[in-house]
């Protein structure tokens, strides 16, 4: 199954590499990962998709949760919780007919046109994980240039308070 | 100086550990870093940003080069690209002033709410690292629950030959 799990760390060197470190150590591949600053810049929140049976990942949550400068993990799969992806894709339109039907494209899925070249465009979209696997099938046939994925972020939509980044500040400077 | 890298590396557990630890080992902060598959899913790709002098992160890419699973690494930072990141925010909304204004600043900025709940918003926006900063800065006295960032994805506006995932796949296949 695939499994959402959302980390507040502290934003110093070494500590990503000893979260990642714990996947690959029991094999277990890491599909998506992004890593960036919360409120606080001492505190950075790592968002981490992966795959597997369910008491495995219990398992490494487990062994997150220990790590010294780690100060809360989730398992978002089963909470409430609202995700997202972004892509950026460098599609070739040289013919005039590619241009309208790859834009027509863009305003039919509320897509963005970020930057327009001689002989291509930049589009910029978000979706679920999902909803961005179609629409780059969509755009394959055109021939895509560069794609680059954010990989999975999500939100709760009701926090508790020990999820804050103010409440794992307060945590960090215990 | 800021520096954008994006890195093409085999799907494999423990190749993202390793790049990771290139950069710990030199005790280099890594400031967002995500990880998301390409068009084939062999392949992922890395966009890294971290901070520092330019001889310096000269000389790590070329160790993240050296890597055997690493297909090819590019310092962005010179080269003509485009760069995006993807935030998610849940803010408080719990009087109607505070709804109406946070629903003009959406308007104003061309932003989605991507999410209505009773006394809050989930907000989704895309945009350079320093727009997303000013946005952030703009919600702070609503009060934010929750807020995620994916941190900087990049494309390439004429990417090379080499760059591409489909030749990334030959050289892997070697």
């Amino acid at each position: 199954m695939r499994h959402t799990l959302s980390i507040l760390v502290e934003n110093r060197y070494g500590e990503l590499a000893r979260i990642v470190g714990l996947f690959s150590a029991r094999g277990y591949n890491i599909e998506s990962l992004t890593v960036a600053e919360t409120l606080d810049s001492a505190v950075s929140c790592v968002t981490l998709v992966t795959s597997g049976d369910d008491r495995t990942i219990e398992q490494i949550v487990k062994q997150v949760n220990k790590l010294v400068r780690v100060l809360h993990v989730t398992d978002l799969t089963s909470t409430s919780h609202f995700e997202r992806e972004l892509v950026l894709i460098n599609v070739k339109t040289e013919t005039n007919a590619a241009m309208q039907t790859v834009l027509s494209l863009v305003s039919r899925n509320h897509l963005r046109v970020a930057e327009v070249m001689e002989d291509g465009l930049i589009i910029e979209a978000t979706g679920e994980w999902k909803q961005i696997n179609s629409l780059v099938e969509e755009l394959m046939p055109f021939g895509i240039r560069h794609i680059v994925r954010t990989g999975t972020v999500a939100v709760w939509k009701n926090p508790t308070a020990e999820v804050m980044p103010h409440a794992a500040t307060a945590t960090a400077g215990e």
